[in-house]
């Protein structure tokens, strides 16, 4: 059937709902403009429910309905020391190096329970009890062995106390995205940099505010800067975590055009990724969103060889054009 | 007098050594062609003393012979965790991160008190008692408030116990030069990155021996990997710490032309930075390094707009011709 569904829906006019189309192109820095232009144009934008297709399946012999996306905090650090690159063999011993410090920084951040240090950084996340973690484990059929095949990994490891597949859906977590300072080309260079950089993100979930964990991560960085260092903390962007509901019409709809294509009704799920503006659309527009994605895990998303196959690119039209029929 | 003391001894035919000039452009980069060109050609290279202008004078006023440098080691560090950069959101809490693990295995170098706890380090360092200290602290004018001001820091800190002139000639070091993992242009990007990278130098001094310290510290980076990911330590150049004496034929003279010029005898002090060839002169040809060096702190060596004085230029080859006529 293919892409001839939705082209015979369309020909037979039997799609039986407006469709209104929104393109971004800031979704990944943060979609700053958009939150601006859902305020301006509420009336224009109202709808009955909102569908992206920025989110994946489990397996394509499991697929997956994602109900839950966490929340990001995105910032970058700036670490002066001396006020200019130094020798290191004239000045080495004599100060606080900025790279050796952001190193400590950076390792106050997180211990060795895996447990993000930031006075305050869980006081907001609900626990969700063992029980149903289990059944989900359970139901999610998420293979640990395979995971860490397909990374090259022979273990992995993270907060204890939790799976992986918690670990990458239901908790938060900290992660360095980038890290710069000295010199950095070939061969080698003796020198004491006068400042450092890394850039660091938050992945929130449950009711964790993304502006109030930034101001949490500001004022610890603060405490950790060494007397004599400067820290500047630049904001980069952020979104709050995102759930929604399994009974309602929208959501029984998608699940049902799961199953017409898959054979399968598709089993719901938390997705560690973040879509900030999901969010903005439930506060400005009050309208939910169903996550309806067609990628798999081994696509390799934000990674080189990024790649989405065509047959996951075919099963996603025919599932769409069956929840638009529904 | 300047250029023309030179000229003058020339024309007169009153240079009463012979000079054999030898330059040297991988000097920064570890010397490593020149070793070889050493051993290959040991009876031309024959000769009473060898003179090295690399130093510095601690002041105008209060000029100094340098008398001892620190070695080196320079080693490069690559740390690899999955086999592909991962999205952080989809990844972020499943897996050690490489660069938040780079940065623990970097503070795990240095202890709270500035000392470095590679097992092993301190073995062959050799403790001047503090009574001869003192005087060396005395003598050198050395001034704290000076130094912090030059390079705008109102802190400095380093190893406990030991003045920051001290820090930084008689104490051995550890720096990180340079650092670079993941994302790191402008903007975000919500990456896990595969590999983080680190150049990482160490000063040396007294009897400590570079191939060791190198291989207590590749030994320690191994102890300090953790299980399922990959470290590998390349070892770019090294040199041994150098000291020779003060009253030998050839330090006298260089004394006596330091005098003639800045009317002044010189202070010997041990200088932070490293020669790596001088050691290999001492070993191959059997002949000790005079080092005459003109340059100042403020010339602002290894960084940006590194600077030498003119009039430096002409009291050093005023100075140096006074030295060959000795």
């Amino acid at each position: 059937m293919h892409v001839k569904a939705f082209e015979q829906l369309i020909k037979k006019k039997k799609l039986n709902c407006n469709v209104k189309f929104m393109i971004e192109g800031e979704e990944e820095v943060g979609s700053e403009n958009l939150e601006k232009f859902l305020v301006d144009n509420k009336s224009k934008l109202s709808a009955d429910v909102i569908l992206i297709s920025d989110t994946g399946l489990s397996s394509l012999d499991n697929p997956t309905l994602t109900v839950g996306l966490r929340g990001l905090s995105y910032m970058e650090i700036k670490l002066t020391g001396p006020n200019r690159d130094l020798h290191s063999g004239t000045y080495g011993g004599t100060l606080a190096n900025p790279i050796n410090t952001l190193s400590e920084i950076i390792s106050s951040l997180i211990d060795e329970k895996g447990k993000i240090i930031i006075p305050g950084f869980y006081e907001d996340v609900v626990e969700i009890e063992k029980s149903k973690r289990d059944i989900i484990e359970q139901k999610s059929k998420f293979n640990d062995q395979k995971f860490r095949d397909s990374l090259g990994l022979s273990e992995v490891k993270g907060e204890e106390g939790y799976s992986t597949l918690e670990r990458k859906s239901i908790r938060p977590t900290l992660d360095v995205n980038g890290i710069w300072g000295g010199y950095t080309d070939e061969g080698s260079k003796t020198v004491i940099p006068s400042k450092a950089f890394a850039k660091i993100s938050m992945r929130l979930v449950s009711n964790q505010n993304w502006k109030k964990i930034s101001k949490l991560f500001k004022d610890y960085m603060k405490k950790m800067t060494p007397i004599g260092m400067k820290l500047k903390v630049n904001e980069h962007h952020g979104g709050e975590p995102y759930i929604t509901d399994t009974d309602s019409k929208a959501y029984l709809a998608a699940s049902e055009a799961y199953n017409s294509v898959y054979n399968k009704k598709p089993f719901s799920v938390k997705d560690g990724g973040s879509i900030p503006i999901i969010a903005q659309f439930e506060k400005e527009l009050g309208v939910k969103t169903i996550l309806m994605g067609f990628g798999l895990d081994s696509d390799a998303i934000h990674s080189p060889n990024e790649h989405f196959g065509l047959s996951n690119y075919y099963n996603g039209i025919e599932t769409i054009s069956n929840f638009y029929k529904r």
